[in-house]
């Protein structure tokens, strides 16, 4: 591999500088990515392997980062366990019809990612071809609780009641469903890493809508089952709660590899508090990239020093990068990384 | 006074039992407001002293709290400083135009709240007197940094960008205007107290949104600096400063009486990061009001344990009430805080 920084800071190894890349850095802020989807829409880009291959690399050309995640979307999942998904540009995602009863949750697929996801493996075969092995690819999947908020909810919601109900009213209803997830999520990571993933991330996007006591109960656990049980084949494995700051300590311990942080966590007090066991990944608020570059590269600097020398960081976003950013800031930010780490790595 | 119950809690005083308000609690889960608010628009409420006492003592005949708040919008402060306020049910509040340069902030109006709030004022008294000292009457008033993400955004916001922009690319002009919010709502919550409230609540609903090191500075510090130089007289302060569990040690220190807490914050852990130097309130998560009254109860004893004995507690939702809740379920709240807390105040 050419550019191996990104694996090497999250087995926390010794780096020359620290690896920057960007949640949903293969998205709308890029030109070249709004070209491609004039032509198709999300979910066709979803499930053509070359056009999902094409966006995949587009920002590793474009804009500099040191690692590629495959172009896909947390709800092919849902949608391979029989319910049906739709993407509106202004409305969000919509899955139907929503679940809210035991024969809704037993009528669910258990999917086989091979065949009822091979879109996906075959797009991350394509996306290490065209790679060529000039930085590594990462899989991903949605968490059971986050997965689980869509399934129920019907799509995305200002509040979760519904979901927030089922759980107090029906936490066994809950669990199963959520069972039913934790296989499906497991499969389709352990797929992805056969498939070519050299690392995968766990968005737990939803995980911060809870309290701690039923975050560590509905989220959290769930997640430390799949990867204390997944066949990993030494590929590490990312996990973002986003708003989970709360539980940071105990997220250290379900046996993920990297911690993906929000930006309200200050970085240098997750270092000290997960004391070592993990690497970290973040966490500069996505609206500061509309900011001038200059105010980018101050931004950048202090949460360098926030994390401190030694390995263990990867630079990132702490949520995904915006649309209304423009290229040119996008590039700011990486070139920032490359020149304000190695001081830190010296 | 009839019940002091609330009073009592905010500083830290023994009573019977723990006692419960609802954020939000004159609103649109209750029929009776909306006759109300069927006649008369938001803006009219809050402007006619004699709807807004009407619909502020509503919630203490119909669910039973400890407290009432003032009927009123965090956004009045920002219409008398000059802006124009449109509140639309489905688009959300809007104010405009929207502040981008200092010619803008020069602009704004020193507004005096005993002519330019006065309706407030006469609002206070009206409620107080309905009221006939049968609970205490709560005053509000959004943070400086809440009340800026608004004026300089226009309004509600997914990302805050521009405000976010402001802060890093000219960081003089942002402090600029929050001064002037700093005199505005230090003004307002004295002229209050003056008025008739016997509490006072500031609304930090957008401090979560900022990183740890810009919530202090740009946040933080603004509370601080009104807490400790306001004239009390006496009456309790209450700051809410949503999605800020990061920073609950230092909130605890900016001179409030009480740290009202959302539903992310363990209310234990929050008691013991506190060291007992100021009182709780909250949290439980306004969903839940979406399930049955026995998952409530269930949950309400939750909390209450976890708070644990003594005094200090004011129990609360840790966010505002939701319209989509029925008016058994709120009472179903107070009636289990009322029936599970003494116990822990034997």
């Amino acid at each position: 591999m050419t550019n191996d920084l990104f694996l090497r800071a999250c087995r926390r190894l010794p780096v020359g500088r620290t690896p920057v890349w960007m949640m949903r850095q293969a998205g709308r802020y890029l030109p070249e990515y709004r070209a491609v989807r004039a032509r198709h829409d999300f979910l066709t880009m979803c499930r053509t392997p070359e056009l999902a291959s094409e966006v995949t690399v587009q920002p590793v050309e474009i804009v500099g980062v040191d690692a590629a995640i495959i172009f896909s979307d947390i709800l092919v999942v849902p949608e391979a366990m029989g319910m049906r998904l739709a993407m509106q540009e202004s409305a969000g995602p919509r899955l139907s019809p929503p679940l809210r009863s035991s024969a809704d949750v037993r009528a669910l697929k258990d999917p086989d990612p091979e065949k009822d996801l091979r879109y996906v493996m075959e797009a991350l075969g394509a996306a290490r071809r065209a790679l060529a092995g000039r930085v590594p690819l990462i899989g991903f999947s949605g968490s059971p609780w986050t997965l689980a908020c869509y399934m129920v909810e019907g799509g995305g919601s200002a509040s979760y009641g519904n979901i927030k109900r089922m759980m107090l009213d029906d936490p066994a209803l809950l669990a199963s469903l959520l069972e039913r997830l934790e296989v499906a999520v497991r499969r389709y990571l352990e797929a992805q890493i056969a498939a070519g993933a050299q690392a995968v991330q766990i968005f737990d996007t939803w995980g911060g809508i809870l309290d701690p006591e039923h975050y560590r109960k509905f989220s959290l656990e769930g997640m430390f089952r799949i990867v204390s049980t997944m066949r990993r084949e030494g590929v590490p494995v990312i996990v973002f709660s986003r708003g989970a700051g709360h539980a940071l300590k105990e997220l250290a311990s379900i046996g993920a590899d990297v911690l993906s942080l929000d930006w309200t966590v200050d970085i240098g007090r997750a270092r000290q508090d997960t004391g070592g066991n993990v690497a970290l990944q973040g966490n500069l608020d996505p609206s500061y990239l509309l900011a001038s570059p200059e105010s980018i590269r101050g931004e950048v600097r202090s949460i360098l020093k926030k994390y401190g020398r030694g390995p263990g960081h990867v630079f990132n976003l702490g949520h995904g990068i915006m649309p209304e950013v423009s290229v040119e800031n996008a590039r700011a930010l990486v070139r920032a990384v490359q020149e304000e780490s190695p001081a830190y790595h010296a």
